[in-house]
């Protein structure tokens, strides 16, 4: 792996600022277009299009399938129509195309496909963009290779060899009846196993056990079960007559998976947009002010909560506010984590609403009675006096068995609404349990003081 | 997929106590083997190895493969050395067999090792348990196709063929020289476009550009790193003088990969032990309890800092200890959870300490600034008074940028001394912010109120 150092983006920018094309060529030329890519992404976008147009054809269009979305966008918006036809539409594989292709301006789109020599290439991926974003169809590559089942092994092979060309990665291979419906699959190995009895028909030799496949129009959050419980590193794609139109290679998969995973993350943490470290600041600003709107506005609850409360006669009340507030959060961010990753992960039947809240109040009473006992104890040795003690305590017990069935019956909740159950975790539970915990605790306060005047 | 149903369950439920073994062996043995691992998830001990029993050799392996860890090692202490001999570890690919082993008592270990036909696969099994867990060398298999370089084609087709048996996929064929040094690399796609060269011979079609490879010692993160960068299917392993030893596919890179972020989640939930929501109440009670006792701590911690405070003449401060308290602790966990992430996927350089620490404090200034405004002018609005309003506003915006680098600031210190960064994530950041913004908050309202007075 490529040590992106400081001194050797110093070195290549100044060998851009002197023109040295030939050094610049020798340098980035030979490396793997992933680490062409993170290069590009430290620099300026001039630099960039200088260097990009020094670079061989092939790597070309290698680097554009690897750039982080916002610096291909920005190299494309500076590409000619010509090299976007050449460099991206006949250059990459139709699925990252496609991706590439998908911000153009539809004018600088229309005359790319227009300036490319193969229209079916064209045709090919203007099918692909039409496929809703986030749906196996978007995902998929149109290269694959496809054999018929009346063909011989010999018949096949020579197909074979003239598909492979366009083909990077060839897994496995795809068997259609006539009408191009899928009803098989063969390996590489097998016809390999096989090349000696080359009449031998492919209907006679193809698998057609446990042949996995989906639908254009199903999300990708389908294709990822698919491909990680079944182990697949390819899954064929069909229409909804069983018509193969394409595949979809594991290296999608991950990195949908790798991507849902960092959305959770970062919704967990009330980040609501897709941000990184090196973004700007105002990217970064951005996505976590919501979150931090919905504090302010769970503060300004809480102070109403207190002020309806006689905390002038009762201000040693105050001094277990936090602890009140925070425990509520903590205890509602776990059962809300533990069922949005249930819920993420479910292959296995979540089991119905009242067995799921039946168990977090389990969890709840045991988790609560534990601490409840345990601030009970320590407030009463600290000298916090009976009453106060008995107060955090008993409030602290229904704030726990409260927070960790409302953490836990939002997201089931919003999942059955078919709304992402992550929007629902971090901030917002915190937020929610925050206030809950204050009326819980003033008016146990409340009632324990008049129970005991 | 196999929709698992209370019906099904049910009737195999009543198949399996009325010994109805035929129907038993249909209705499960067409099924695929993860789809009759979850059906035992949902089992009793006995009634799963009854049904395992029944099933035909081959899909007890594969079966046992795909099992949930705490199902697997129930059944395999429920079977005999025989067994585990016969379907784990000769039935099973390497890196699964060692999987399974791994938990098992050394003397059944022993006696099953003793019973198997083959030495040399028990030898191999042996050799892949001695590898520390969420190494390289643990998640490979040694199974794999390995020509010499200096074979001809023909030769290669043929110990392809005599190989390709034990080999699931194949992916890659990797090419050695004669002592075994992983030099290159040949895809079947070029062997069956060049079966016609019989002649040729493999160093002169062997692709050795851009050969990743990965040492047995190096650590399953690295691994799961360079297979995503490249887009790797397979990845070779090698000792420390290049000599091939196994390969780990993509299949169970994406596990670790799931893992991870699983884990990381759970962190920054505040969850400390890989549970699920179907878990006991006492796992899910054990994973929960340490952070809430964590949360007590601080808890009292702010009840000493409040109770430090002259609040019985200045009890309006109390209504806004929420604000301060939960500000504190979202600003911090949105920071660190940036930092984290970026740890994580870090293939290009961090930056330095005083940079990022540099961006945090201007998100933190900007955000700062902007809650601290829209709270003064809400809270003069809502008639709370200048005094109150001027000292949770500027406490506001002291704790909201301590808040943004102190969250950032602990995992970066972490990740320093190669503490894992996740770890400070969640209840811990908050606590730490909870209690800070508490000190803040009433030393500046002490400051207001010397200033008025």
């Amino acid at each position: 792996m490529l040590e992106l150092t400081k001194d050797f983006l110093d070195q290549l920018q100044s060998n851009i600022e002197a023109g040295r094309d030939v050094e610049i060529a020798a340098t980035v030329g030979g490396l793997h277009p992933k680490d062409v890519a993170d290069i590009f992404d430290a620099l300026k976008r001039e630099e960039i299009l200088y260097v990009y147009r020094l670079l061989e054809s092939e790597l070309k269009s290698e680097v554009i399938a690897e750039l982080e979305e916002d610096v291909r966008e920005e190299l494309l918006s500076s590409l000619s129509s010509k090299e976007i036809a050449e460099d991206v539409i006949e250059g990459l594989d139709s699925d990252d195309a496609a991706d590439a292709l998908a911000d153009l301006p539809e004018a600088k789109l229309e005359e790319a496909m227009r300036m490319v020599d193969d229209q079916e290439t064209a045709s090919e991926v203007r099918e692909l963009l039409s496929y809703e974003d986030g749906t196996a169809g978007a995902l998929m590559a149109v290269e694959l290779i496809k054999v018929e089942e009346d063909w011989t092994v010999a018949r096949a092979i020579r197909e074979i060899r003239a598909q492979a060309s366009d083909v990077e990665n060839i897994y496995t291979i795809y068997v259609v009846d006539d009408l191009g419906t899928l009803n098989g699959r063969l390996s590489l190995k097998s016809l390999l196993l096989n090349a000696s009895s080359a009449r031998s028909l492919l209907k006679d030799l193809k698998d057609d056990d446990e042949l996995v496949s989906i639908e254009a129009h199903e999300s990708e959050e389908v294709v990822v079960k698919l491909m990680e419980r079944y182990d697949l590193v390819a899954l064929p794609v069909v229409d909804a007559q069983g018509k193969l139109l394409g595949r979809i290679t594991i290296d999608d998969a991950v990195d949908v998976i790798i991507e849902d995973a960092e959305r959770d993350y970062q919704l967990a943490s009330g980040i609501s947009e897709d941000v990184e470290g090196k973004d700007s600041v105002w990217a970064l600003t951005r996505a976590r002010l919501p979150w931090l709107l919905i504090g302010l506005g769970g503060g300004i609850g809480g102070a109403y909560v207190i002020g309806a409360f006689d905390i002038e006669n009762n201000p040693e009340l105050a001094l277990f506010i936090p602890l009140i507030a925070a425990m509520g959060g903590n205890v509602g961010v776990q059962s809300s984590a533990i069922v949005v990753q249930g819920l993420a992960s479910a292959n296995v039947n979540m089991g119905n609403l009242a067995t799921r809240l039946l168990k977090e109040l389990s969890v709840g009473l045991v988790n609560g009675l534990i601490c409840s006992a345990i601030i009970f104890l320590a407030s009463v040795l600290l000298g916090f006096g009976w009453m106060l003690s008995s107060t955090v305590s008993a409030s602290l017990l229904c704030v726990i068995v409260f927070a960790a069935l409302f953490g836990a019956f939002v997201p089931l909740m919003l999942d059955k609404r078919n709304i992402d159950p992550a929007l629902a975790t971090g901030p917002f539970i915190t937020t929610a349990n925050d206030i809950m915990g204050l009326i819980i605790y003033f008016s146990m306060g409340s009632l324990i003081a008049s129970l005991m005047a």
